[in-house]
């Protein structure tokens, strides 16, 4: 320690205010820890500011201009519809300020101190903050690292923010796109593409990296596919990016195919692949923090590192870069350094797509769940045949049910269409008390809902549900 | 038997093809019996013609109405909006066609004999069927009751299904009531109340029999009345229906209360009261099946009847009159009759109500929980200080919990907003298995969802909601 540094002590220090950072600060506070947030930029994060949030907006807008595109069915006459993006721009600024605002005075409530600057890491349980010629110096019981992660953009791609996007810059343009290239195939690539779609863009959607086919359980897959080409977003598989170069207002990509080069135009490019830890600047080898191989903090169940008082949580962490995952380990970790017996499992993480319709899955998917090793049975009840989704004219997609075969324990529930996102929670629940086929037909289910979908898929594994015919085909739809 | 008189033979018999029975049909044909439905009218019943399905597609294009109402906020111009009940109509008939042809394709599929007539019972295991001059007799193995019910209406209103209408008959009003009066409490009353009030009419909710409030949870009941006068839709309490008369065009109403009378006006009146058993015409008696004092089939947890193998199930049978207690009821017997161990639990009926926002709610009322002794906790969170919801501009409304203090179970789900339909399933789910709140806490939520607010309002319940402000005032939102 230099003579005379002033330092300050806290209980738990939080590098990053995103999700992961503040539910972990507010954990901690509430369970009697004084706490110290370090925010580079704002409360909040990424997933407020750029992603999670703001992309929900544009999803709910798009989910609603489709929904007034369909109305007249319903006796609802509209007239001439237009969508201004900037006056949504307006709604989603309204929505972050409001919600950043909240986060604000929730941690002001709990008495947390936001300290504004980037942070590293000092030995003797130190971490020193700098905002341009401000320094300070705090010493920690307790560190959780939640500094997040930096969209992986391909050197070949020449980013600009202004016709080349990120899935999360992309949700601040001005502009609805002519023609709108996504190159991707993760939740944020179908959203962005969904969405600008609906708003009047071309879309191409480009699978990255000779991909053949999204990631989803191979029955979403094949929906997906099929709802894509209904609503006019085509999907370019198996090529490589060779170039990319913004010309004359214009994107022009080469793509290589197994047998030649192909030449797509766009007006503006969305990127959404991997994403990086954002870890250089914490200077964790100072302190003995160990990596895994692949650039992520070594973390155990409670979201330890390799040093005891020293915590990871969030997309800095192996797994998907989701909030969702942030927002437990934050908690995790919180309670742990509480002393609370806390833990966390990843493996039903809800996997949530806001196309429309939308996706909602949790567990295994088919092929994992093979691959796991389980025997399994499977059923899939299609929403054509679901009295609540005929009414609202919502048919497309199904709920997916994956079984273990030996003691018809529940692994997998995979929900494509109408109310998958609300309905996912009774399908991670299940799986987190570790339901039989019985615990999920033992209940009632609202009729008519699209609940009812979800028992008719579990009723299927055995060839009882009421409204596919008999013998039971699985995704065909008797009606 | 009369000498000469041709009886056919069939394992079960159902009488009445509403979704009870079609349900217990299919399930009994599923499990290898024989089956035959004697309908008196349409396949479907009552639900399916002029009950749940087109009360529901009413109040899809409400909410529909409602949603386009408020889409300017999210960059979306619409012309002036026009509602015209008759291509809504036509929507209906085309989802009611569809889904009757669809149920009697399903019937056909499972080898079940539909025998259109009017059903009595006779001495020796018969049942007669009438219709017109032709008259036929079956001798079943196991007979099921699911003969539904009938609106009642008091002596004092002219019912006449052109001005006045039952809770059923309005479903096929040609015209949206220039100024409605609703007279009762229940699901059907709020539902209609709220549609057409979204279609333009005038609204007056009438409690029923000097009624003081609604019959939810206290909770719901309170943010109901607020959201109802919100929307314009009156409220009158605490009277008694002293005179109805039709005149000019007009349905005046004379009501008392505790200390004047009071004269209403309407164009139309609709009336949604209880409803009676279906139970005249089979001849029970002659069989000796025994009813309860209030006129309900006495049946036991197999929906059994005193008669071994004669069951009854849904509107006939005591409990509240929805479809999703006549499906589980006719599957239960159905299963029952093929040998199978089964059982209904009537304590976790969701109940729904499709107002705007819905309403769905599972298990105990706080009041009900403390009137059977339980020692309670219990939270609440509101939407308002939920993510998604802020994003879809749907802050109206929250989750209640209710756990039983003892053994942190369980014990009641009431949710009042956006997504409740579809969220009530992680409810009744997680208490049927008798989930403790850890069970609840411990699951992944997506975020941003509305599910989040199930999560925090169990949260709340020890103090660790992230998104409420400590203390922990449960109906207070700080964001």
């Amino acid at each position: 320690m230099v003579v005379g540094e002033l330092v300050q002590e806290c209980d738990v220090i939080v590098i990053g205010g995103g999700p992961g950072g503040y539910n972990a600060a507010i954990r901690a506070a509430q369970l009697g820890r004084s706490v110290v947030i370090i925010e580079k930029e704002k409360l909040g994060g990424v997933c407020l500011h750029s992603g999670c949030i703001p992309s929900k907006v544009l999803a709910a807008a798009a989910a609603q201009l489709h929904m007034i595109g369909n109305s007249a069915l319903f006796g609802i006459r509209t007239g001439e519809t237009e969508f201004d993006l900037a006056e949504l721009t307006n709604h989603k600024n309204k929505v972050v300020n409001q919600l950043h605002a909240g986060v604000a005075a929730l941690c002001k409530d709990n008495k947390i101190e936001i300290v504004h600057g980037s942070a590293y890491f000092l030995p003797g349980d130190r971490i020193a903050v700098e905002n341009g010629d401000h320094y300070e110096v705090f010493q920690y019981r307790n560190a959780i690292i939640a500094t997040g992660s930096t969209p992986v953009i391909p050197e070949v791609i020449p980013y600009d923010g202004e016709r080349i996007f990120t899935g999360r810059s992309i949700t601040s343009i001005q502009i609805v796109p002519e023609k709108l290239l996504v190159y991707g195939s993760d939740y944020i690539a179908l959203e962005t593409a969904v969405s600008f779609k609906q708003f009047g863009a071309d879309v191409t959607i480009i699978l990255e990296e000779r991909k053949h086919d999204f990631s989803f359980d191979a029955s979403i897959n094949r929906e997906l596919k099929r709802i894509l080409k209904k609503n006019g977003i085509k999907v370019i598989k198996d090529v490589a990016l060779q170039n990319v170069t913004v010309e004359n207002a214009k994107v022009k990509i080469i793509l290589q195919t197994e047998k030649e080069t192909l030449d797509l135009q766009g007006s503006h490019l969305c990127i959404s692949l991997a994403s990086k830890p954002n870890l250089e600047e914490l200077g964790l080898d100072r302190i003995g923090v160990e990596m895994e191989g692949d650039g992520y903090v070594n973390i155990d169940e409670q979201c330890r590192t390799s040093k005891s008082n020293v915590f990871a949580i969030g997309d800095v962490t192996a797994g998907p870069a989701l909030a969702v995952k942030a927002i437990k380990q934050g908690k995790t970790a919180a309670e742990t350094i509480a002393g609370q017996a806390a833990e966390i499992d990843l493996n039903l993480l809800p996997m949530i797509v806001h196309t429309i319709p939308p996706i909602a899955a949790a567990g295994l998917t088919e092929a994992d769940a093979i691959t796991e090793g389980y025997e399994i049975v499977t059923s899939q009840f299609p929403l054509a045949a679901n009295g609540y989704a005929v009414i609202h004219d919502q048919r497309a997609g199904f709920v997916k049910v994956i079984f273990d075969k030996k003691n018809d324990i529940l692994l997998g529930v995979h929900i494509f269409g109408f109310g998958a996102v609300e309905l996912i929670s009774a399908g991670t629940i299940a799986m987190e008390m570790a339901a039989r086929d019985e615990d999920l037909i033992f209940p009632h289910y609202p009729h008519p809902s699209v609940n009812e979908a979800l028992l008719e898929a579990v009723e299927a594994i055995k060839g009882n549900a009421i409204h596919l015919a008999p013998p039971q085909r699985k995704d065909k739809v008797k009606s």
